[in-house]
């Protein structure tokens, strides 16, 4: 009982990466930016500030890992971080890799234009790229307690 | 020497409600939505990620008490929380209370019609409201190091 169920809606828009330490990681589901979602497997979360303070260091230090990953893997001009949740209540960090040409610069992504879902082709490509680099980002790391597969809400 | 200076677009755009540790708490000068922003005080930080890990720590932190702060005093319905930054590339993290009958709902608050300066009339008691809340909120806590007036970039 209370285990945690990943809302329907992400799981429609996105494609699953990899579980870390507390969170889920998530490749949204739109060509157009490199984008992942970040979600921490704490159930009834729906602001930051819902988490706990060792549970909010543990997600930060996961949107950070995130982000590095798309700084090796994109070198984008800027990252954005942002927990919204306005529309799916489910907490969850958006974690995008932004160029000064993309669809949306300077905008915000969201509302912009369509989502471009990734075509077939590329797609385990785009995903073996990214669970390749969180992987090579965690193997060194002494303190990754449980290989990545535990659920801090279990 | 490598004294932090506040991005001017920030400072003419937000009008100064406190110092914290770490960051200083910006009242953004729009009167359609409750809307601080948390910069830190750390010269040359774009992305979170530039942040050391002990410096993110605390931001988030602070970005909590901004949350807490503004759960306090409007009771929203979600907490937007984002670190973009395309346009002021200052690190700069911003905390905007929601409710489902504002003017941008559901949509985030960037590009959604003109900011509604506070009126003259106002400010003042809004500016008030908002420090005292952070004063209360920082008095019980027996860490609070330097009475709130430390720079953690000086």
């Amino acid at each position: 009982m209370n285990s945690f169920v990943l809302d329907p809606t992400l799981q429609r828009d996105t494609h699953f990466i990899c579980e870390m330490s507390l969170s889920t990681v998530l490749l949204m589901d739109d060509a157009r930016f490199p984008w992942l979602i970040v979600v921490p497997r704490v159930v009834g979360a729906r602001d930051l500030i819902d988490l706990d303070e060792a549970h909010r260091i543990v997600l930060w230090r996961e949107v950070a890992r995130a982000s590095e990953a798309l700084r090796t893997l994109c070198t984008p001009h800027k990252l954005n971080v942002a927990a919204l949740g306005n529309v799916v209540e489910q907490l969850h960090v958006h974690v995008i890799a932004r160029f000064r040409d993309d669809a949306a610069w300077p905008r915000p992504v969201w509302g912009t234009g369509t989502a471009q879902p990734y075509a077939e082709a590329i797609l385990a490509g785009v995903l073996g790229l990214h669970r390749a680099e969180f992987a090579r980002a965690n193997a060194p790391t002494p303190t990754w307690p449980h290989g990545g597969s535990d659920s801090g809400a279990g």
